[in-house]
């Protein structure tokens, strides 16, 4: 038998993807019949990498996703449009989909996956988060008995990478995210992986399989890394936590959950806390597992082209053996209910003043003996309660005053913060941050 | 739709599987189509933690694995006998396998992955290696594209538990062993657990998996971790690094693996170096992923339980589209290609003489000034060049020297320890370690 799979999209990943497609030895059998049948791109001019023959490139992208030789579509092009568009009629066309498209997937997922059961489809996405690290097929197959509490991960690597050079380095923010961009770490616009953008798509998708309900994109609290000194980075060595970039999804009860990307100090002992460098790793909490992680490289053409590749044969794993020969009343075939995505509604996501967490926050304060009594006294009054509060140093002149609460209602803590910020005696609220 | 599930056993798994299949709720919505229709035990007087109906519970296994109403036999009473033909003949009845007996896959893996494939059906055995932790089902789907290099795991629990105590507490391996059996993290008769038989079960399993051939357990070599001193933990620190018992199966070259159990000093920086107390971990190298890394609890029976129920619903999802209704010229269903274990030939494992690693020996020897001397002229004379040779020092009136050579043929090593064991000057060969 031969599969034919038409490709959209030959950079990195799409690259990665026809290097494993050519190369079967040693690999599972299966890949032998693969077929690709074609290649859309922007450009046929391009000087690329591979040597193609030139009948399988073609600048017409809308022929392939309707071909009714071609049997899986391959989505390696990124974007919004015309990605979601190509996507959906190739569903429409009744191909089965695999893409590595987050930011597709975690703001037209709704759409997507609904085309894809009418169609009698699967779309596969491993790819979208963790790049080659199995997640997204564990969450949906391995760990399927559970009731999963918690998903957190560190699912950026730029930020990952930023972030622990800052860590083993005491550099700053922007010193380091310039020498990323030029070692090629971080991208000429780096506002999709600093501001937690990326992250906050990856959680999005996560969340979706893990709690069994839609995520509006819009509704998952998003905080990047920008903001984080080497002051943060040090006094959080000092009291036993490294600050990592957590995208956090959890149930906080049968209704509600919490959906967040932010900086987060993590204790040193976590198993996140030595996930350094450009690695990836997801947390997972279920009842009965208990804690379970995933960890490896994030992205690159390797990881993420293994990802696509294992999604292909799935899904001709899934053709060869004719599974979706039961068809439902309507004639549509019956699809597998752990691969596909079949849920309808949205879940709850609850508001962050609702969050009940451990900040740290940094003030700036003029230097006089009653500084911190007035602080504790404020905190009081929102009932925020303290574990510690240190004047840590001297800094341009100001107290810079360290303070770790207990867990405290969000909410409480903002009002408190609001009223702090308008005393005369505060400079500045230098940073605020969450502790896992 | 309901599918029908006959357990054999009732103890620690079997239990923590009854309790999942009972409580659906927030978990997969395939759980509610789920029957237990039948469950084996040795003893119907037993008294149990569960309430299940009398009329549930039988003594009569045979029963169970021929009784036509059944689809998923569920094997966790472990053991080789009787469980190996109870899981035979119930291939032979046409029913689908899940099992957490790793004793038994590993020695009758090729009668009973034969079977399966004439019978059309799935054996499925999640609970295996690992426990919980997502492994078989990554190798044999989600890493599908990859041609894989290595796969290292710490894989049995108790152990890792002994050694991370000696690591912490600086004790020897026997009272820590008393110890851990009178919190029950070690068996009363702990041989399986400390001379790495369980561990080379589970590494014949993963290598049979990652290579797509069948292992000869006799052949994978296997030294467990009775020998270790605290005097070897301590040198070991020092060096910078920490002793673990590594499961490591290796493609050494297109016709060669490696297959072995034994202590190993892993550098502190490894991601295996954390893994502590009865967490398990398996690393696995692969072309073009690169590392990955997956990591939980490999024992117990929550995290036991969540593999062998999601194998089920695997099998229930399988059953549920109608999957294997495409047959072939006999009759019998096609086997999805990733999820069917069909590979018939055997791996050729390599002799522990031709492996190449770095070694660690800690010699007792007479305290003279030539003795260092010595030692090094008949490694050289062996061709094992050193790293390291340091009188470390004095124990029992002998000098104790500890030796780490750069990589070395295992051949080579061996005859020159011959050669050391036969000088006067040296009293005793304290310990051979091998070295990541
Ligand atoms: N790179 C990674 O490490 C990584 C990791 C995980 C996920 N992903 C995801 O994988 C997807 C692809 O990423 P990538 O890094 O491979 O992107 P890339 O290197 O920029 O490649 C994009 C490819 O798509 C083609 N393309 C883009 N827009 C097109 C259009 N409108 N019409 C026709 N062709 C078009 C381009 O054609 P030309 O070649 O002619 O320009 C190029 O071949 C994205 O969704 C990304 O988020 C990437
Ligand atoms: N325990 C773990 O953490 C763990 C982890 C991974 C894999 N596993 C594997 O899972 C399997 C089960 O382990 P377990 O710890 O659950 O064992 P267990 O607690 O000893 O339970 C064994 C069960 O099987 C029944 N049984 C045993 N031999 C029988 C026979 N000849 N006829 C009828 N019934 C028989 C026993 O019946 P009675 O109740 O009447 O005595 C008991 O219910 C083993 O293969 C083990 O290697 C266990």
């Amino acid at each position: 038998m031969a599969f034919k799979v038409g490709l959209l999209g030959l950079g990195t990943v799409g690259t990665g993807t026809v290097e494993i497609l050519r190369d079967p030895a040693q690999r599972h059998p299966l890949l032998q019949e693969l077929v690709i049948h074609k290649v859309g791109v922007r450009s046929l001019d391009k000087a690329r990498s591979l040597n193609l023959s030139a009948d399988l490139l073609t600048t017409d992208l809308d022929a392939i996703v309707t071909d009714p030789e071609i049997d899986i579509v391959v989505e390696v092009m990124g974007g919004l449009e015309p990605a979601r568009s190509l996507i959906l009629k190739a569903l429409a066309h009744k191909k089965h989909v695999v893409t590595a498209n987050k930011a597709a997937i975690a703001r037209f997922g709704d759409e997507i996956f609904t085309a894809a059961s009418e169609a009698g489809v699967y779309v596969l996405l491993e790819a979208a988060v963790g790049g080659g690290i199995p997640v997204i097929e564990p969450l949906k197959q391995s760990l399927c008995a559970n009731r999963i509490n918690t998903v957190i991960g560190i699912v950026n690597g730029t930020t990952n990478y930023i972030l622990t050079r800052m860590q083993t380095e005491g550099g700053d923010f922007g010193e380091i995210l310039a020498d990323a961009q030029q070692l090629g770490y971080a991208e000429a616009d780096p506002t999709a992986d600093v501001d937690g953008l990326d992250a906050a798509d990856k959680i999005a998708i996560l969340a979706s399989l893990a709690f069994s309900g839609r995520i509006k994109l819009s509704e998952v609290y998003c905080e990047g890394i920008r903001q984080i000194g080497a002051a943060d980075i040090a006094y959080a060595e000092k009291l036993g936590f490294v600050i990592k970039l957590l995208a956090i999804a959890k149930r906080e009860s049968d209704q509600q959950l919490q959906v967040r990307v932010h900086p987060t100090l993590v204790p040193k002992t976590h198993p996140l806390a030595s996930v350094n460098d450009v690695y990836n790793a997801i947390l997972i909490e279920g009842d009965p597992i208990g804690q379970v992680m995933f960890f490896g490289r994030g992205a690159g053409a390797g990881p993420t082209a293994s990802a696509v590749v294992s999604d292909i044969l799935n899904i001709a794993a899934i053709l060869k053996v004719g599974r979706g020969q039961v068809t439902q009343a309507d004639g549509t075939p019956l699809l597998d209910p752990l691969l596909a995505c079949s849920h309808q509604h949205y879940c709850t996501i609850a508001p962050m003043s609702e969050l009940v967490t451990r900040f740290y926050a940094r003030f700036l304060t003029q230097d006089y003996p009653g500084v911190i009594g007035k602080l504790g006294t404020c905190f009081g009054d929102h009932q925020v309660s303290l574990e510690s509060v240190v004047q840590a140093g001297i800094r341009d002149g100001l107290a810079e005053i360290v303070v770790v609460t207990h867990d405290v209602r969000e909410g409480n803590f903002r009002k408190a913060l609001d009223e702090i910020q308008r005393m005369t005696t505060v400079a500045n609220i230098a940073s605020v941050l969450r502790v896992l």
